[in-house]
Parts: structure tokens; C-alpha cells; sequence
């Protein structure tokens, strides 16, 4: 069967209906767009849940922060469509800001606690925009199953939060981290950077390997493992790092010692394009 | 068949996926308990546009403001049993507030723009708890249909919005303002009123019948229309105005002539009970 696309909300919902009318389970993949195999990966992980696979592309633009790159935010559909076709996808939802927030929008969905940490407490506001976004495609796609990737893990579990606390009535899967062979992790915006930039990059996977590493030999105490990370990162001049933090996989609150699993999580600037990895100690 | 009673959200939930897979189309009365025949208006209104009629029942404490009446708000289980057993509805949904609400809960749904003025002003956040418990409501019980009384009028238009942005798939139907014989707009908290404020409380309705008058008889200016809403209030002591304003019935926002359907709402506390009551003029 031919792969659908969609641009009108009113028709996605109501075709969506009528896939839950006939008992289909939907899975959705929400994205930006400008796909690679961190993506198609979640493609598959939908597949394995669901018998319809809708993928949206929606550049958010209330997620984005003034002064951020939403003009610039990478966009091919053409691509797009064609490694969606080729992954079986079999719907793309893909409206424009002007279908998906009136001029007079005025709702939002807010997370306090764990939007106010990391990205949250350097991008003031952008969780709110991704809660709202993805609070509206849910109601719009109707998923039993929703597939989100590990690289964005406190999107992760803001989401998991919203679904808990609004009752919202889909499964949310969380797929691993998808790297390019020599270890960086796949982004739409590592497009953004220069062969140069590129080789540098790498040091944040490594700083995180270094972490693994440490934990394995039997540490548990945060700090020194901090430490041994930020020396890392600091090896590389260009590299500013925005933040490296410890925090409990679940409550995302600042941890100490490793007792229960911590997400070791790093956002690092280089040349102007924010990279984010993280990874599960203990 | 015997109304069902149910207090789990997660049976509830799974209930409603139920009734939907079978292509029963849910018709959800959202209410605070001690049901009076506004209430069941209603529900005879969900009945005619759905055939399964859910009332929920719950006193929901974000809505209320630090010192507001959250603890002696009226509550009577068995009598809201017997009315809604008698009025055909076919489940009750009433979870108490440790269900509804994790310890940690920290997702919320807020309406910035409607919410703002009338109830919003003088109960800030109090929009914030309703469109919150809302929004968990629909995702609980997964309503085609739910039915909302005209007589809190900011909250119908407030939730309206909800429904828009979020693209929450749901009907929303506005029932009209049940009144009693002489007049008194039904509320819960009427039970509050003293035989003698009681009977001041006509005050409400007997100033909105003069600005129905006023504007029947070719008043379009709203200013004469104000004042002898507030001169007739005015003429009992123990009266004291929360607010009386004229709005444009959609958007809310303030107006001094009659174009279009003008919203007059007032607020008045008497004898320390806050009544509202409102009429759409022009």
C-alpha cells in the first residue's frame, strides 16, 4: 500500500479514528523532520507495536527560543518521504505552524519539576512547547504507542511525566541512542558542523565512555567521575560546556553517589551548534 | 441495567476503551457532586447524543484557591447515587483525590488568555485546576461528547478553547442555566444562603432581567446598561459586587456596544457565598 501524507489536522484525526473504529493499533513517531537512522530506528520500534506507523514532521516553532534556529532548522521532505516510504512508514502527518496553532492560541501544557533542569533551565520555555506539541499530536494521531528516542532523555521522561499526569491513554518507548560507527550520536543538527567540528564532537561520547568506565572499575561517587568527564570535554578547546550533570534516571534529581541509575547527561557547544549525549551509569 | 460505580482510573480508562472499541459513542457530564437539576439537564443533553452517559464526581482541589470552600464544599454521595440512578446515567465516575493526583504531580494544562479576566482575575489559577482536571477527565473516560452548564459561562468558553488547541477530540455542548421557580440560577453552593440572603440572592437574575429589558427595548451603548445592572444590586446592602462586565461571547474581550452577542456576567458575594449567574444580550 502506497505511504499517505497528511497536512490537514481535521483529516489525520478523522482518518485516525477510523483506523481505532476498525481496531488498529497506531504507533506514532514524532519528529522535525530531516530524518536519519536514529530515526528510522524508532520507525522500527513503532512497527514492532503497532499495525499503522505514522510519523509526523512538525518543526515546532514554540519550542524554539528566541535567538535559537528555527528559521535555520534543517528541512528536506523530499528525503524525508523517501526514507519513510523505504521504512514502511504509513502515514505522514506534516502540517504547517499555521494548522496547528491559531493566531489566537492561547493553551499549553505545562511540566514544573522536571522541565526546570538542563535544557529546561537553559532553554527557558522550550519544554512547554514540546509538551503542547505533543500533547496536541497525541489527540490528533490518536497512538496506542508512541516511540521517542533516549538522546532527548529528559524529553523522555518529561513526556512519560505528562502521560502520567493527564491520564493519557497511549504507551510511551523509549529507543536507544543511535551513533554514527565512530560513536557520535546521530542529530539533525550535526549537519550543522564542520568537518573540524565534526572530529571534535566526539568528545562528548568519549567523555561518556570515560564515565562507563570508571562506574565499571567500581566507583560510585559522583564527583570524581564528574570530574574525569569534564577533563575530557576541556581537552578540546572549541568545546563550551553548557552542562554535565548527574541526575536519578527517574526523578531527575541531582545524585551523589550511584545507587540507583544515574543519567550521566552533557550538552557541549562547538562552533555555534549545541550537541546533547547521555548515557545510564549503575 | 445497573448504574456502575466506578473510583479506579485505570478501570475506569480501560472501561471507556471498551465502550469505544464497541463503537458505543461516551457522553461525559463533568461535575463536583451534589447534583441539582442543572445537573441533570445535562445529562438528559448527553443522553441525546450519546449512549453511554458518564457523570463524574469529584471535588477537585487545584481548583480551589487557599482559603476558598475546598473542605466544606457540599458533598452527599447517596443522594447523587439516587438522582443519577434515576436520570438513566449508565456509570459514575468518582475518584478521590490521592487517585487523581500523584504526590508528585507536576503536569498542567493552562489557558492564558481567557482566563485572565472575571472568575480568573479574582481566582488566579482557579482556571489553571479546571482545565487541568479536564483534560485528565476526557483522557480518563475518552467522552465523544460532554456537556458543560452555561451558567459558568468563562469556564464553557475556557474549555472550548481547550478543546481547540489541544484538538482534543471531543464535542463540547453547552447546556443552558436551570433556574429555580423564582428565579435563582441552581447552584451547589446555594445550600450556603441563610433563608434571608436567600431570597437577596434574587438580586443576580432580577438585574440581569432589567438588562435584557433595557437592551430589548433598543439600548445598545453598554454603559446605562452597567449602571442600572449595578443600580438594581445595589438596592441590597449585603451585596457586595465581585464583578459585573460585559464581554464579547467569544473571545471574552471587553466591550461598550452591542455588535455582536454580548456575555453580561456578574459575580456577587452575599452573606460570604460567591453567586454568579450571566445572560447573553443583543
Amino acid at each position: 500500500m502506497n505511504m499517505r501524507v497528511m497536512t490537514s489536522v481535521k483529516a489525520m484525526q478523522q482518518h485516525a479514528l477510523g483506523e481505532k473504529r476498525a481496531g488498529r493499533k497506531i504507533g506514532l513517531v514524532p519528529t522535525m523532520g530531516y530524518l536519519h537512522e536514529g530515526h528510522l530506528s524508532l520507525v522500527a520500534l513503532a512497527r514492532a507495536h503497532a499495525e499503522v506507523v505514522i510519523v509526523s514532521i512538525f518543526v515546532n516553532p514554540i519550542q524554539f527560543l528566541p535567538g535559537e534556529d528555527l528559521a535555520s532548522y534543517p528541512r528536506d521532505f523530499e528525503r524525508d518521504r523517501e526514507l519513510c516510504t523505504r521504512a514502511g512508514v504509513d502515514l505522514i502527518f506534516c502540517p504547517n505552524p499555521e494548522e496547528m496553532y491559531a493566531a489566537d492560541h492561547s493553551v499549553f501544557v505545562e511540566e514544573t519539576s522536571l522541565s526546570n533542569v538542563l535544557c529546561g533551565a537553559s532553554r527557558s520555555g522550550h519544554f512547554r512547547g514540546v509538551t503542547s506539541v505533543v500533547a496536541k499530536l497525541f489527540n490528533i494521531t490518536l497512538p496506542d504507542v508512541a516511540v521517542f528516542g533516549q538522546k532527548d532523555a529528559q524529553q523522555c521522561r518529561v513526556i512519560q511525566r505528562m502521560v502520567r499526569d493527564l491520564n493519557i491513554p497511549v504507551e510511551i518507548i523509549v529507543g536507544p541512542i543511535i551513533r554514527e560507527p565512530d560513536g557520535l550520536a546521530m542529530s539533525s543538527r550535526n549537519k550543522y558542523l564542520s568537518p573540524a567540528n565534526r572530529k571534535r564532537a566526539l568528545c562528548l561520547r568519549r567523555a561518556l565512555a570515560t564515565a562507563e568506565r570508571l562506574v565499571q572499575a567500581g566507583e560510585r561517587s559522583i564527583m570524581p567521575v564528574k570530574l574525569a568527564v569534564m577533563a575530557v570535554i576541556s581537552e578540546v578547546p572549541e568545546a563550551l560546556i553548557d552542562y554535565v550533570v548527574f541526575m536519578d534516571n527517574e526523578t531527575l534529581e541531582p545524585v551523589s553517589e550511584i545507587q540507583r541509575p544515574v543519567l550521566a547527561a552533557l550538552a557541549v557547544r562547538i562552533g555555534g551548534t549545541r550537541l546533547i549525549d547521555n548515557t545510564i551509569l549503575g
